[in-house]
């Protein structure tokens, strides 16, 4: 087999479904993107046309790119233990059951994997993003709600039921507001960008982070709150698994320092300097891309479980 | 050699420094208990003469139980990562950076390992109490303070600096009772011994039990208070690391199902179902000789990992 084609064989592809849009691409097996494109769609799309985009999208990009070994999907939601069907996801309505690796596989002809987006992001992260060379991470991924990955010496932990890493449900204050999960003052109801723009009154998270700049009374608090109850899990994860790293992603990292540095600075108040000193907390770096890099990847390790 | 002085290789002493009261035996690779006995001393007891008297003790177990092939101690307070030293502790006020391993081995003769108290009693149920079996294990040690430990397919997690499985730090609530490590509304502030008997205000955490038992409202919101601080950070644990066991121990596990039943109850409040089911919830069975148990057992794991 000539050299290009083995190099060609070292591409996979990567898909991120989410609430209103899909987004894939192609990358080698260190994450280097070669392809990007997405996938607009409506709520109500039923599954079968949805795998037929998709199937679609990742075929016109190796069209481009050239050849991929493997595809890994991200999806929100609830996977079965052994990652056959996604079983029901909130933000995809339409999706009961679906076996995503079989129904993708036989469009396309590769092996297909699937693994929940928290996981995906916290996987691209370790392997392509602001992980690169710690052994254990932990990403908060801070949305519309809040995710999270765990990754333990290289590893993805995703726990005796396959559904680890659901740090939005981490508790910060027994007496918060009613979560959807049923708990009260889960992170997710204090750290998401829905809880800031409710918190705030006046706006979007954006808004309120720019509120929280020009002094704003309102603006400052709501952007005070999420931090205080970033720090609070991020306190409750290194007194549990004191990981290297911390990685901070998401849509509400735009906000910069003004969220990582009062995170950082909160933490300090909550975890001894000796217990501290061994993590470092950073923002992720792969940005919109980890889902689908980490989704690529994903499927890296599991045709080739060195990689 | 005779197959009598291989099996005698096959045995492990195991040392459980407490605040008052140092307990030790010698156990088989499996934890078997062969002999056991105990030392008392007071808090201004130099390390010195400390150590003199454990490997007194550790000697003359071996005159009875046979030869041991390695020994291994837990204590409270801070390891050095490398578990070289022991660098404070709170209930060992004169134990200042002291190399457990290194002073112990000269006296005994053989490899000595030291390690967190939490994280011996944790191996110790996972091999040979009520987590034989299971893969994944995170325990809490309700006693004067809580502890805890953490074993993760079949490894005890230590984290990037050794400090891992601090699980009586996690936040129940942000404005409970401050800690003696700096924060606000610790478990240890809800679930210790102590603090049940300071929310109890008439008597000891066993009184508050036995007055709940008789229907005494005080009694009965000291108990409440703490079961549902258990339960909310035992859900933390599960949406972290969703573990096969999670297990309670510590001298409180003697109030049975007074303690048990609420935290499985509350728990179910906590998590969903389908998220609940992968875990069971359940007391330690070693009692008392977790500690040492467990020490012992980390030794041997140390001269042959597979065991």
């Amino acid at each position: 087999m000539p050299p290009a084609d083995h190099r060609a064989m070292e591409q996979f592809a990567g898909v991120d479904i989410g609430g209103t849009v899909v987004k894939l691409g192609i990358c080698n097996d260190e994450g280097r993107v070669l392809a990007r494109s997405s996938v607009a769609f409506e709520r109500a799309a039923r599954p079968d046309e949805m795998l037929d985009r998709i199937a679609a999208a990742v075929v016109a990009l190796v069209a481009d790119a050239g050849a991929v070994r493997a595809c890994g999907v991200g999806t929100p939601g609830q996977l079965d233990p052994e990652r056959r069907s996604l079983r029901c996801a909130i933000n995809l309505p339409e999706w009961k059951d679906v076996a995503i690796p079989e129904l993708l596989s036989s469009r396309l002809g590769i092996p297909v994997v699937v693994e929940n987006d928290g996981n995906c992001a916290a996987w691209g992260e370790s392997r392509a993003g602001a992980g690169r060379g710690a052994r254990t991470l932990v990403l908060f991924t801070l949305g519309t709600g809040v995710g999270g990955g765990i990754v333990l010496d290289g590893e993805l932990w995703t726990g005796a039921g396959g559904a680890a890493g659901a740090l939005g449900h981490l508790v910060i204050d027994p007496a918060g507001p009613v979560c959807g999960c049923g708990q009260r003052g889960c992170l997710q109801q204090f750290a998401s960008a829905t809880a800031i723009s409710r918190r705030f009154g006046d706006g979007s998270a954006d808004a309120a982070f720019e509120a929280a700049r020009r002094g704003d009374a309102d603006g400052t608090a709501a952007v005070a709150e999420a931090c205080e109850a970033l720090a609070i899990a991020a306190a409750d994860v290194i007194h549990m698994l004191q990981p290297d790293l911390l990685v901070l992603g998401g849509g509400l990292t735009g906000a910069g320092d003004a969220l990582l540095l009062p995170v950082r600075e909160r933490v300090r108040r909550h975890v001894r300097v000796t217990w501290l000193e061994h993590t470092r907390i950073e923002f992720a770096s792969l940005g919109g891309d980890a889902g689908w890099i980490g989704a690529a990847l994903i499927a890296a390790h599991s045709v080739s479980p060195t990689s």
